[in-house]
């Protein structure tokens, strides 16, 4: 197995930077699309082991990928707690129920993990598929959306520019909004948990909208049931290796000196968010235990290839030199975008991305 | 004249901490929506000096504000370039023409500020109206969009969730990218110059769009281009009087590092930051020249009173004890919401929140 994923989200020194893109399997790709035809929807695909399956492996044929990602979408956990979700063409999510009030709140708990078996399932599918990859194959990543995050989307019941509805109920019944993210973390740990059991072998936190808190909330709201996933989380799975712990803030940059506290093995940033400065902050004091994941800006991938290796470069020499002391834990880093890739990318560009994350990475550490 | 918000943005001291609201004029107002569906549209209040400088009072006849702001648009300069600005009922600011390639960036050019008579106008008639209130009148701010934030909307021709075109031209072709900037940095240098010979107290630059760029992409895009205004802008205004600069970005509390080397009085920043650290940063090293506007999450306004006034002592303590020495420039705060204020917002919540901020900032000082 390639396993310079993994040895780079545990701080131990890589022979190159390993990359993934955060949406890699998706709609920029064809045959992403011709399998989504077949399927009918978004939710036939994420709920079909076989299609998932298809799905995942999909850009690991195509690009030299470090690792896969659970083909699924972050909102299956509120969906499994009967809120009805569905993905409308060219919309974003919906859920057909939200819950804005007490007695919507009432009605929540930890959803039977039956409800959600399609996913475990999925997972079990895909490793099974990874293994037939030899020294090829890559580990699998399972994740779900954060309890604030999903939180965003019960209470909104789809996207929103202005989070008015959820942070309405949140500044107005704070005691509503901490039993909606009690039982979202307990959930989303066990979820994760499940995942790992069927194979995940690292699993990541998606807080999407973590950064449209305020400072203060965002600590409260977001961050404090972020802990209380990762407090929940299985160490290792199945095979007794350790299960590597990814949290993702979008907007989170700013918070990083709390966020480094997080029992999780890897912080992932957004764009805004300069690697060196961060990778300074997780040094500062006792030294880092943590990697960091990221960070380039998903829009650079519609420039030319020329463009992308000297943008590419720029981001891994921003990170700097890389750790190379096989004897302690250091700050590893996974190459990711900054946010999901876009529907719209050239494919040929991810590989040009690809190339040079590897190419200029090997050649740092020489 | 009430000048506790000059004073604070010039780092004096003030009795009580000075408040505005970004939109303050605006929606949430019946009186505005009175007065706008007698203009008919948005631009035919904006355009009309009479009507702009009705919906301009009105706030300050309800609430005890310490700043007036002109009404108007930010994009009012791209407009004058000859993009055609149309706002559609329910829907944000659209332009006719866009800007994509070569050919529509020969074709920009600095407009004549003729074209922008109806702002200055609109400035010098509320600064007459505002006059007649003696003792009472409170300085008149004007403002523009960025730099940066302009050439978003000329690229995309409205409001982006990915700001992909605008990105994928910055990334493409970086030379035409720079060459929009430099017009439109010039072109909002005069803008505003205008504007304070036609009597604005303050000016004041908003970056709403800075916040999506990359770490090394809004230093060279957006904050180099806000330099360039600054370096042309005027010191005082007609009466002699200092004019203080503020600038706001929204998302841009990561680079406030960079951003306190800028060449005006305030920086004014979204409710991620915490007002604390971000004064800390300011008075590193040298000492703070500036003064920090901000930056309650508007959303706190859809909580109850008693709720409000615990959110605005809170940011207020987070920024801390006044500046209290009348001898030396210190950090000023003049609070603000950290965006614009929402159309759903109940208007006697407002009430609320500017009296928390006058009763409780006069409590730190005692």
């Amino acid at each position: 197995m390639n396993t310079t994923f993994l040895d780079a989200c545990l701080g131990k020194p890589t022979p190159y930077t390993p990359v993934w893109l955060m949406r890699q399997a998706g709609r920029y790709l064809p045959e992403y699309r011709a399998t989504r035809a077949t399927a009918g929807s978004f939710m036939g695909l994420a709920t079909n082991k076989d299609y998932a399956t298809e799905v995942t492996l999909q850009p690991l044929d195509r690009y030299p990928l470090d690792a896969a990602i659970l083909f699924s979408d972050i909102l299956t956990v509120p969906d499994a707690m009967g809120l009805g979700l569905t993905f409308a063409e060219g919309e974003g999510p919906r859920f057909a129920s939200v819950v804005r009030d007490e007695a919507a709140v009432d009605k929540l708990a930890v959803p039977d993990m039956n409800k959600l078996r399609y996913v475990f399932d999925a997972v079990s599918s895909i490793r099974k598929a990874l293994a037939l990859r030899g020294d090829k194959a890559v580990p699998l990543i399972g994740f779900s959306g954060s309890p604030w995050t999903l939180a965003c989307y019960m209470v909104e019941g789809k996207g929103s520019d202005d989070y008015r509805l959820v942070k309405t109920l949140m500044y107005q019944r704070p005691d509503l909004m901490h039993r909606i993210l009690a039982i979202n973390a307990d959930s989303v740990a066990q979820y994760l948990n499940a995942q790992i059991d069927a194979g995940a072998q690292a699993v990541m936190v998606f807080d999407s909208w973590g950064g449209v808190l305020a400072d203060g909330a965002f600590q409260t709201f977001s961050l404090a049931y972020t802990k209380r996933v990762l407090a929940q989380l299985k160490r290792t799975g199945t095979d007794g290796a350790v299960v590597p712990r990814l949290v993702f803030t979008k907007g989170g940059g700013l918070w990083l000196d709390e966020m480094k506290d997080l029992d999780c093995d890897v912080l992932g940033l957004d764009w805004t968010m300069n690697l060196g400065k961060a990778r300074a902050i997780l040094e500062a004091g006792a030294g880092s235990n943590k990697s960091l994941q990221g960070n380039i800006d998903p829009n650079i991938l519609f420039a030319n290839p020329d463009q992308i290796n000297t943008e590419v470069a720029r981001v891994l020499n921003s990170f700097g030199k890389p750790h190379a002391d096989a004897a302690k834990r250091g700050t590893g880093h996974v190459f990711n975008l900054g946010h999901g890739i876009s529907q719209f990318t050239p494919p040929e560009h991810v590989s040009a991305l690809v190339d040079a994350v590897h190419a200029h990475s090997k050649a740092m550490r020489g």
